[in-house]
C-alpha cells in the first residue's frame, strides 16, 4: 500500500493514525507530496479506512493476483460434509498409503467411531526416491471408496499426474494436490476440469501469496472450491521434518478461506502430532489431517509419523474439549 | 542414534519395531553387522527402550551438548511468581519501549487487572538502524521497577551489553537476552554472573539445539535458571515479520523446559497476536508475552504490533477459557 | 559415514587422521566399541581410504539414492555439441518467451556470432499468475527449431505437462524440466520415455541430494542423460530474485556431473548477470544460460533480467578470457 | 521505488522504458494518477534517470539506512596494505585458532612466500558449545603480532566482547567482528571507538541491507572504515556448512564497497575451498580469507576445513592466473 498525503497534511499525525491501525509505515524520499509505504507484514486494513483518514489524498495497493479465491465461499461442501467458517472442526484420518481392502475397511470403521468424517489414504504416492513404493493405484481407490461409503465418510486422495485425473475423480470426493505439485500449473489446470473441490497442500517453499495464486489456477479453470492445507515448509532446523507455519493458517482463516492443517507431515514426529493438532485448532484451522495406522511398522510409507487409532482417539477427544472450551 | 544389530538378528523385524516406536531408520551400507541410522526428526525414544529390542547389540547416540539444561528444574521461580510445568499460563505484557514513569505505572495497573503477572518493557533497545530510538536507559528501569512493585508484578527487561549487567540486575527479576544476542557468548557468560534467572529469546536462525546450547552457557556460568522464549525465525515469506515456530515450543515443552511464546514480534501483525497466542497455549507453552500500548501511534518502537489494553483483556480471557477447556 | 574402531585403537589418533582427511567427526556415546559419526558437510573421502586407517574396524555409509546418476557419462552429447568435463564452456542464450519467427531467427543469428551453441526459448511458460502470458506453444517450437537449425545450434526448451512431451521432443534437442517441476515425479517418468537428454533445473527448495534423486527418476525411466542446471534457491533476502548456490555447482562438478548455471533467473537483476556468470565458470560450471533480448521492454516475460545482445557479447568475451586465464 | 505518472503519460510506454532499464514494475491499483512499484530485486538505476523518462511526474525511494557506508572510501588502508577497488586481490590466511608462538611464526613465514599479506588467527573464539576450546587469549595476540611483523603482514583477529577491545586494538591492524556478533549493536558501538578499521562478517541470517546497517553503526560511532566479509548464510541443505552467497558479494562490489569472501567457513569442506575462492575472485571480491594449517588433525578448531600450506599455494597461484586472465 502506498499513501500519498495532500498538501496540507501533517505527516506526523497521519503516521500516528496509520500506526494506530496496525500499519508499519516508512516515509519515502523524493520531491512533491509526502508518500508512505506500508510493509507487507502489517495488519489488514481496508483501503477505505485509510482513504478516509485526514490528510490522505491517494491510496494505491497491489492488485490481488487471486480474485476468485478472494471471493470463494467460506464453507466448502464435500459430499455430505462441510468444511469452513462456523463448521465443526473437520477431522481427516487414515494411512499414508493404502495397503489392502480389508485393512482400510477395518481402519475406517474405527475412525468413524472417533468422529472422523474424511477418510484419507494414498493410491498414488510422490516419493523422493524412484525405488520407493509408489502406491497400489486403481485398486487402492476402490478399496478406499468402499471403506468410506460404508462409514458415511468423504474420501480424500492425492493425484500426481494428469493421466490419473478421471480415475481419481471417479472415486474421490475431494482431490488432493500434494505440496510437490502446488507449482505444477499444467496439472492444476487439468485437474480443475474434473469439477471437484480440491485439497491444495502448500508447496514447501511457497509464500502465502503463491499458494493462493495456485488456488486461483484451480478456480479459474473450473474447480468449484479450494480447501487449503498447511503441511510445513522447508527450514534449516533438522529437529522436525518440516516447519509448520501456523501464521499462514491464521492469515487464511482470518480471510475466511477454508484451511486445514496436517501436523503429521509437518513434524514427521509422532510425539508432536497431538500438540500441533491442538495448536492448529486454537489458531483457527477448520480441520486437521492426521496419519493413522494400526501397525506403523508395517506401513508402506511414513510409518514413524503415524499415530495408532487409540492415540488418535485421545487426540480428537482433546480437540473436542479444546473447541468447546474456546467457545465457552 | 546408531543401532548395530547382533549376528542373529532379523533386520526387517528390528526395523519394524523401530518404526513402531516412531523412529525414521535407514540401513547403512558396509561389511560386518547391520547398522541403522535414526533421523533427527524422529520421536524421542529412551536409549534403554531401543537397547532392549530383540536383535539389537549396540546403541550409540550423540552426547548432549547441554547437560545442565537437560537437568534444570521444570519450574522457574521469578520473584513471587512461577513459570513452567503445571503452573498457570504466565502472562507477560507491557510496551516495547518504556516512555515515562507515569505512562508505565498507569499501564501496569491496567495489566494487573487482566491477570498479567510479568511486566515487560524496554530500557535498552536493539535497533537495526543506529539512528532509531535506543531506549531511555536507567530512568526507564526505575520507572518500570516502581510500576511492577506497585502491582505485585515481576519485571522482565532486556540487556544489550556487559556494561549494563549490574544496573539491569538491580532492577529486573528476569533478565532478557534478545534474539540478536543469543549467539553472543561473551555476553551470555557475563550476564550469567548476575545469578538471576534469564529469559532467553531464540536467535533468528538458531536451531533448537543451538538455542539450548546458549542456555548451557548461561547455566554453566552461574545463571540459576533459563526460560526459553520463541519469537519467530527468519523465513522467505514477507507476509509476517518472522515465522513463529511452534514445533520448537512443543519440543521444549515435551522435554519439560520452561518455554514462553512472543506472538507480537513473531507476526509483527496486531491482527494475528490473538490467534497465535491461543496456538501457543494449546501447543503447551508455559507463558505468552504480548506487547501492549494504550496509544500505539505514540509508541517509541514497534507500535504497529502492539495491542490496546482492552484488546489484551479479551485475548487473555480467551486464553483462560482455552486453558480451562483443555483441562476439562 | 559411521566409523567403528577396533578394540586396540587409540581414538584420539584415529580422530586426528580423520580430520587430516577433511572429515568433521563426532564421537558417539554408548557401550562397546568407540564410534565416530562423520558430518555431511565434510570433504568427500573414498570409503576405502577410511577403512584402511589404523584402528578402524568397520565403516558404513548411507547408500546412494541415485546410483544411475553416479555412473552417468561425464560428457553429454546434444545434437552436434557436447557439455561436460573437459569441454569448452557451453553457452546457452535466447529470450524467456519466444515472440515470433522473425524475431527468434534474427536473434539466433546474432547469438551464433558470439559463440552461442545452444538456443534457449520458451514455448510453454510456467507463470505464477494464471492471468500472465503462458507461451505461444507449438508455433513457437517451430520458429525456434528453424532458427536453431539455420545457425547450427541445439535447441533447449521447457515442457510443463505430460501431454506436451511428444510435441516438444519432436523439436527440442535437450528438454528442459523447470524448477517448479523438479519434484513432479509423474512428469519426470513420462518425459524420460522420450529418450532425449534432459536439462533439469533445481527445485527452489531442493537439496543437492533431492536434485540428484530427481535425475535418478529420469535415468531410471529411460532418459539417456541429465544436465543439471542451478538457477537459485529461495532465501530470506529480497535483494535478489533467488539465491544462486554455487557451492552446489562445485559439488556436482567435483563429482563429474554435467552442470550449467542460469544467473539470469537466479539474480533477476541484469546488472548481476555478468559477475555471476563469471563466478559460475570459475567455480567449474560446464555452461551458462543467459536470457537475451534485443528490446527487453517488449519481452513477453522476464524482460528486466534479460541482457541486450551486445551486452551478452561482452559477457561471453569475458568468460572466454577467464577460461583461458584459468587454464594458463 | 514508487513512480507516479503525469496526467498525459502513456502507461504502457513508460512501463516498457522502465523494463528496458532493468526494472521489475507492477502497476498499483487506485484512483488518481497511475503509479508503478519497482521490486527490490531490480537492477540499480539512478533516480535521476527514471525521473527524466517521458511521462514520469514523481519518483520516490526508500531513504538509505546507511548513508556513511554509502559514502565510505572504495579502498581501505590496513597498515601498509590496501583492500578494495582497483587493488590486487588481498589474500588472508592463517589458522582458525592460534596454538603457539613457534607454530604461528613458522606458518606465517610460509604464507608470506605465497603472497599472503594478511595474517588471520583466533585468540578469542566464539564456540557453539561452552565446553569447546575458547582460544588462548592475550598470549595468542602477542604471538600473532610477532609473526605478522616479522613477515610484513597486517594482523586480523576477532574480538568477542567489549572488555577485549583495548587489548585486541593494541595488536590487530584490522579488527574482526564475527557473524554471531553482527547484530550485537552494543559491541559494534564500543569497538568503533577503537578507531581501527573493522572486518565485518555477515550474520548468518542477515540481509544485505542489515549487514550494511551494521556497518553504519561502526562508522557512526568512530570506525574509520569497514571491510565486509561474506562467510555463508543459513540454509536447508546440509551438504555444506553454510551457503555462500556470491550475489551479495556482487552487489557490494558493484556499489564500490570493500568486500572479502571466506570460503572456508562457508563450505566447511576443504575440497570446495579452491573452487569457491575462484568464484569469489571472478564475481569481484577484493580479497579471500582461507583457513590454513600444516597439521589439521592437531588444529584446536575447524581442522576439517583448513587447507595445507602447499594446497594454499596452489589455490593462490590459480587465483593469480584467474585475475591475470580476467584482466587480459
Amino acid at each position: 500500500m502506498i499513501i500519498t498525503l495532500n498538501s496540507t497534511a501533517n505527516p506526523s499525525e497521519v503516521k500516528r493514525a496509520l500506526i494506530d491501525h496496525g500499519l508499519w509505515v516508512e516515509e519515502l524520499v523524493g520531491q512533491g507530496r509526502v508518500q508512505f509505504r506500508v510493509e507487507s507484514h502489517s495488519a489488514q486494513v481496508p483501503i477505505e479506512v485509510v482513504q478516509a483518514l485526514p490528510g490522505v489524498e491517494l491510496v494505491t495497493v497491489r492488485a490481488s493476483t487471486h480474485p476468485r479465491v478472494d471471493q470463494q465461499a467460506k464453507v466448502v461442501e464435500v459430499g455430505a460434509h462441510k468444511i469452513g467458517v462456523g463448521q465443526p472442526t473437520a477431522y481427516f484420518a487414515g494411512p499414508c498409503s493404502v495397503e489392502s481392502e480389508d485393512h482400510v475397511r477395518r481402519l475406517a470403521a474405527k475412525l468413524r467411531g472417533y468422529g472422523v468424517k474424511f477418510l484419507r489414504g494414498g493410491a498414488f504416492k510422490p516419493r523422493t526416491s524412484p525405488y520407493a513404493f509408489q502406491g497400489h493405484g486403481e485398486p487402492a481407490l476402490k478399496w478406499m471408496k468402499k471403506a468410506a461409503a460404508e462409514n458415511g465418510m468423504a474420501l480424500v486422495t492425492e493425484l500426481m499426474g494428469s493421466e490419473e485425473r478421471d480415475l481419481v475423480a471417479e472415486f474421490a470426493d475431494l482431490i488432493q494436490i500434494g505440496s510437490r505439485n502446488m507449482h505444477n500449473y499444467a496439472l492444476l489446470k487439468h485437474v480443475a476440469g474434473a469439477k471437484k473441490p480440491i485439497f491444495l497442500k502448500r508447496g514447501m517453499a511457497a509464500t502465502v501469496e503463491e499458494w493462493m495464486g495456485a488456488g486461483e489456477y484451480l478456480l479459474l479453470h473450473g474447480a468449484p472450491a479450494v480447501v487449503f492445507c498447511e503441511r510445513g515448509i522447508r527450514s534449516f532446523d533438522p529437529s522436525t521434518r518440516n516447519l509448520l507455519d501456523l501464521s499462514a493458517v491464521a492469515i487464511l482463516a482470518g480471510l475466511g478461506q477454508p484451511v486445514v492443517v496436517d501436523p503429521s507431515h509437518a513434524a514427521g514426529r509422532r510425539d508432536l502430532v497431538g500438540p500441533l493438532a491442538r495448536a492448529a485448532v486454537a489458531v483457527g484451522a477448520h480441520g486437521v489431517m492426521i496419519e493413522t495406522h494400526d501397525a506403523p511398522g508395517h506401513a508402506l510409507s511414513d510409518g514413524p509419523q503415524a499415530v495408532l487409532p487409540e492415540q488418535l482417539e485421545q487426540i480428537l477427544k482433546g480437540l473436542d474439549a479444546l473447541s468447546a472450551g474456546s467457545k465457552a
